[in-house]
């Protein structure tokens, strides 16, 4: 038997993407967004509104970074979604991340997140709070690679549960794309 | 030290999302689609393109439903990912899956699949390939409910793995929204 439980706003998983950028005098902010995820290839959507100091700050500089929320940094993470840089404007060193700037775009990449999306801003929209950005690199720190690869069990990513408010890391292995299927034709 | 890996399409998590939808004869059909999620409130956008014949679907009958891909179904959704419905028009059926109307829009629920949201079309713009849909609806198994509430631990939704392609189930539990934080407040 299946239930209704009405028109919910969830999905999983949904990211926990971690949105960092410089203000006109160059101060990092950060917030964290779990409304939004690839768009087409090397662009991403993400869903924030206006009243954000980032969203301010990524349409004074036109770039940002995403980085993945990691199970090693979960409280930080957490921290700087329920803080806003417009009250605490050094909010980023309150909780212990530093920044370094992204190698591609203008925006500053949080040194504590070993995994980002540097974007160049492509368009926002205030009233469907639709901010999209093109990908122009990915950075990795080295410490979670193995053999110059992305290692999942090194970086951690987690997931934002919405309905319950919880976060969770990513577990093990279950199979692989275009292999798996394949038994079955 | 980190390192420079281009304009990468990946973020961690990204979702396994198992899209139905009813030909205008009322053959159900299914795809796989990483690249989406929620766009706004009640809302959900992906990324399709206008060769699938479920993007031809949701055109005809203005209506879809969105599962999540689950580690116990690992195979069959990967399956529905590389099966075209326009090649073989009874590839559910193959795989072994089953559909149901779903209670608040016209378009098929997979039975295997106990977590699916109800969507209306909102829009879907062949260029972009960017489809939108209204959520009206979440439907779940009983079977993954514990006193009433979705138990993630049953239900077990997978991610998708973009850079090693492979599909990872969700892990345990490594902290609270709104508390964690909190405490560094």
């Amino acid at each position: 038997m299946r239930k209704s439980l009405g028109a919910r706003t969830a999905l999983y998983p949904m990211p926990v993407l971690i949105i960092a950028a410089w203000d006109k005098d160059g101060v990092p902010n950060a917030m964290n967004a779990a409304w939004g995820g690839i768009s087409e290839e090397k662009e991403i959507s993400i869903c924030i509104s206006a009243e954000h100091k980032t969203t301010a700050n990524i349409l004074a500089r036109g770039a940002f970074t995403v980085s993945m929320a990691t199970a090693d940094t979960v409280r930080e993470c957490d921290y700087v979604g329920i803080i806003s840089g417009n009250d605490i404007p050094d909010k980023l060193e309150r909780c212990g991340f530093h920044t370094e700037p992204a190698s591609k775009v203008d925006a500053p990449i949080i040194s504590e997140l070993p995994m980002a999306l540097e974007c160049k801003l492509k368009s926002y929209d205030p009233e469907s709070c639709r901010l999209v950005g093109e990908i122009v690199d990915l950075s990795i720190d080295e410490k979670v690679l193995t053999d110059g690869k992305l290692d999942l069990s090194k970086l951690r990513p987690i997931t934002y549960d919405g309905l319950g408010h919880g976060y969770y890391v990513l577990g093990e292995r279950v199979g692989c794309a275009f292999s798996d299927g394949k038994k079955l034709v």
